[in-house]
């Protein structure tokens, strides 16, 4: 069964965020139904209006993670900004901001006063540390995120140091912590019938995703080496050469192991002590790299990998942005970039949902707003406002 | 208010993920109150229970991502087994599965037969490249993911080539795209009146990850270079040298650049030609990187970075594992790293929750359980067996 409706179609966003991380949370949603309301700043809008690349001088990083939403000024430093926005929080389900803590509450519209006016909303503050705690003041920049939560020192190689992931990875998961926050308090709005706040810190999202780096150092009390590509538990599970690039090789237990040793023709390595099992060969793995190198080198990337899955070992190519938007799986099966036309830059590209929900409508809905492109729409259908009412609060700033 | 129920305390989770993505995934959502019933295979259990670090011959990896769960045993191969799996059906919200695509199908409960049963179950499988397109037989390891996905080739130096990230953020993504889709699917259930099936792939989480990569990529149509830790628009943003290590520091506009020239001791470099402006610092960024690391070298690490963020520049320490563990922000304030008495492993700590739901009840609620601990409770809970029942299932190989 394939329905009309989004998965979120009944719930209503105020959209406070900037940039990336609240952006990228708001996308999730927007993609999946929500009316997400994108409250900017008068004549000026989100800071990554301003951002490249630009296309006929239209921001294509704006376009890109503001798609299926919809745009309204708002000067919250007015008094009467302030009133309309505490009307649109009445009709609403969710507020979500990026700013740093206490900047909503100096506005006038911090937690307790959206609460006062209507309890069954969520709140999302997402901030580089989090509301509480004693660095919640600092600044919280992705690359702060990545460093301080641990990602770095555990990325990377024996030589170069630590190493920070190349997208902004603190945001994202920030970003995604902030749609599981929304939709979690939403699910709990039916089990105690009012909203909550939610608090979401770029730093925690990075800790989190260190898994089980914690219990490893716990156990050993070791700090994890930089291992580069390879995994530190098992060989070979690593990047390996062939003739025009790298490619990945993932023997995950003895079995495969077995296989692709045979495929290799180094059949007698699965006898030799120095290879005989998953620690013997970690032991080893500098020169069993440079074996299944001195192998693989005959191959080009694409033949090599097909060798190896054909044999039942998982194994993957490399793959940099050219080949990614041209793959028929990523790109054109699971639709991870989707064409959109946008009506200043045109035809071009965003990132697709990476939640497939197969019975509910998702996906891109429409191209990113211009600002204030909804102003009518979103004014008269939440609070009923007139032509002339707008056209007051335009000249008066307040919009 | 703070409520004494969790988020999801309303939603039955039947959980028969293994390893990691599936049950990072259900992790978040048991310590929202789910209740998540952890399904393994008899006498064996998940694969994880097998892995390191161990601690009194228990697995600490598994202790870590699997607390606030139960765990039941049953065996879906037995054609009991899946009857009885598919009574439990009616009674759950959920059923979440991490096998490679077509498994559940022949197992006799896949989407379909369970669809049959209760329509209004929210149906996850998560898989390394999703249960549709042309590579969807592929295995799909985390390190598949991550070089197939983009960011392996996006991450690194320019000495070093493509770098997986530290952690399996493949199996992260994936896992927290999967709780995502679950509580998205849960609200559309509102919407519609029934459930649905979702389709999670490591490699899309990894593509969606790469955020504003494709919109640079697409506008210049040049791959994007690897440029270890500083970022390609603007300088200074990236990592430098202290005394005693590395610390980051990210000047995000002008006017942070001019106040760190300044605290530097570099003020002739702000009206210096080579330095005017971020794309002129871009162009002579070593020597800008070599002025900074020759400033902050005569600092301990601490010491340089209390001095930047008090002049209201962004900083941070560059923190490993240890520094990470007893840091009274990340570990004390936001309970980062959970401690945890385990029946077997004793004193331990989990990793903690990013998303802080503030009202509802939110946390690690138990140590992970026993292989089948929770077999009397579930099965006379959901289905009304008896002591009498459990033996005879448990003779016959069944649970």
């Amino acid at each position: 069964m394939q329905y009309k409706q989004g998965a979120l179609s009944n719930i209503t966003i105020l959209d406070l965020t900037r940039v990336l991380a609240g952006p990228y949370c708001t996308m999730i949603l927007a993609d999946m139904g929500a009316n997400v309301i994108k409250i900017e700043i008068p004549k000026k809008g989100d800071d990554t209006r301003q951002y490249g690349p630009f296309k006929n001088g239209e921001s294509m990083y704006y376009a890109n993670v503001n798609r299926s939403k919809k745009s309204i000024t708002l000067n919250l430093k007015s008094e009467e900004g302030r009133k309309i926005f505490l009307e649109m929080v009445k009709k609403a389900d969710v507020v979500v901001e990026n700013y740093r803590p206490g900047v909503m509450d100096k506005l006038g519209v911090g937690y307790d006063v959206i609460n006062k006016v209507n309890d069954r909303i969520v709140y999302v503050a997402i901030s580089g540390f989090g509301s509480y705690g004693p660095y919640s003041d600092r600044p919280g920049y992705d690359i702060i995120a990545q460093a301080m939560g641990g990602l770095m020192a555990y990325t990377g190689w024996p030589e170069t140091g630590p190493t920070r992931s190349g997208n902004a990875m603190g945001d994202v998961l920030g970003g995604m912590n902030g749609a599981i926050g929304i939709l979690a308090a939403l699910n709990g709005r039916n089990v105690t019938g009012k909203g909550q706040r939610v608090d979401i810190s770029l730093v925690d999202g990075i800790a989190a995703a260190l898994e089980n780096g914690i219990v490893r150092y716990e156990a050993t009390g070791k700090v994890p080496e930089r291992t580069g590509n390879r995994y530190s538990t098992l060989y070979p599970y690593d990047s390996f050469e062939a003739k025009d690039g790298q490619y990945v090789l993932g023997c995950g237990n003895q079995k495969l192991w077995e296989i692709f040793a045979k495929l290799a023709g180094m059949e007698e390595l699965i006898t030799d002590e120095r290879y005989i099992d998953g620690p013997k060969r970690l032991e080893h793995f500098e020169e069993l790299r440079e074996k299944i190198n001195d192998w693989s080198k005959n191959y080009l990337v694409e033949d090599v990998v097909k060798l190896i899955l054909d044999a039942g070992v998982p194994a993957a190519p490399i793959y940099d942005m050219e080949k990614l938007v041209k793959d028929e799986h990523i790109a054109k099966a699971r639709e991870m970039f989707v064409p959109l036309k946008h009506p200043v830059i045109g035809d071009m590209h965003v990132i697709g949902d990476a939640v497939k929900l197969m019975g509910t409508k998702n996906g891109v809905r429409w191209p990113a707003p211009s600002l204030g492109e909804h102003n009518s729409e979103v004014y008269r259908e939440l609070l009923g406002f007139d032509g002339d009412k707008l056209k007051e609060l335009e000249d008066n700033g307040v919009i």
